[in-house]
């Protein structure tokens, strides 16, 4: 069991939506984070850099709303659905614009294709959790 | 002139929304975020802090989501307009939710009076700012 | 294979640190930020908050830095070795720190023992990472 | 007087350093935040980007590390010294480096200039703020 699953069990505060999806949408924006903190990098160092600033773009951008969405989950004091599902938006808005982005340059660039593909995935993953914070509240 | 509204000036693509709204939300954001994280850790120093504990929480979230916000507004290369609504609602929601806790307890706790004065401010901007990109996008 | 050692593997700048070390690094980092904040949450969350204040600081400067320390570590163009140093001094000071505070109330917080745990072992990866940064810069 | 001088003047603890000089450097790390992720975006911006893409990465590295180290100063609940040391530390590190590489494109790129200046103005205040508190503790 990973830490993070480990201290949200204990936490003083019963955690109000499914937890393992929580958990698992959590996990994704992480790696989100991390895969287009990278991407963007590698973009940058790319011999065609002139052609991916639009992809630098977007995935810096998706970076810094997956970190932050993952922080705002993080917190189990009464959250607030309302902006739980605003920021989920604007968290499914980023991921589908930097994979979009990223799927055009998939075949000339492997990192591309790894971040599009992390991008898909935290997008689903967040879209599921959307579903279920609106169904509830 | 401030050293942001400089270098907004001499940015090679030219800024897409009337850039003083967009200086002026990128301004409020930044004090939003500075003043959040204080009322959290000043609410956290208080005697009643078990009181405070949702106010902290709500601080905590707004800090960041300004945060954010302003580092995505502050990029000037391509930006996508759909992405720019959905963050700026989450943006205003957050501002209003913390504006709110905090004047509830705007009579006893000085700071809170501050930071709903604070939030409510950037609210306002940023909401000016989002109907401005509604209108042209 | 992780997503993130995925796009790691592909990035067209080869990686001028024993990938794996970096790698390493950068998951407990990743880790340690997440449980760091939920760390935070718990004990403001806790009957005894009022005890938990100097926690709480010390969890919400750890998660920063941490998260911090974790991007510009994501990063492999150029680095200037001298800013790696420093930032991964300043982040084993802030784990440390984190940790030790944590341990005090490891008896009566589970979850105050969860974040000891995530703070130590990040302390140690991270200084690990420090002394291959240290021998060959 | 700015909203956050009116948050600080109120904060239940006693600010332990001269609340002026942390004032002003917080301010500036704030500025400067913005003035590097502007900078950043430009570099990208340019059509000389491929000569630019160290500056980019100085200043993603500039931008993120002194957001970071004016959160850490907002927080005035029982700050660590050792743990501030290390991150102005850092802090003036990331600013000589941003500045100088962002000084070497100053003939050619205006926003260079300006992050050039911003970078030393925030290195010689955070210096300040070091030597600050490493005269007291």
């Amino acid at each position: 069991m990973s830490l993070l699953h480990e201290i949200l069990d204990v936490h003083p505060q019963r955690i109000q939506m499914d937890k393992d999806v929580v958990s698992e949408c959590i996990s994704q924006l992480c790696s989100c984070r991390n895969v287009c903190i990278v991407c963007a990098d590698a973009c940058l160092a790319s011999p065609d850099v002139k052609d991916m600033t639009r992809c630098v773009r977007s995935s810096l951008d998706c970076g810094d709303i997956c970190g932050i969405t993952a922080e705002v989950l993080l917190r189990q004091i009464e959250p607030n659905w309302k902006l739980s599902r605003k920021l989920l938006e604007a968290c499914i808005a980023t991921c589908r614009i930097c994979g979009e982005e990223c799927q055009k340059h998939a075949d000339e660039h492997e990192y591309c294709r790894v971040c599009a593909k992390a991008c898909r995935i935290t997008e689903d993953t967040t879209e599921k959790l959307l579903q279920e914070v609106a169904a509830a509240w």
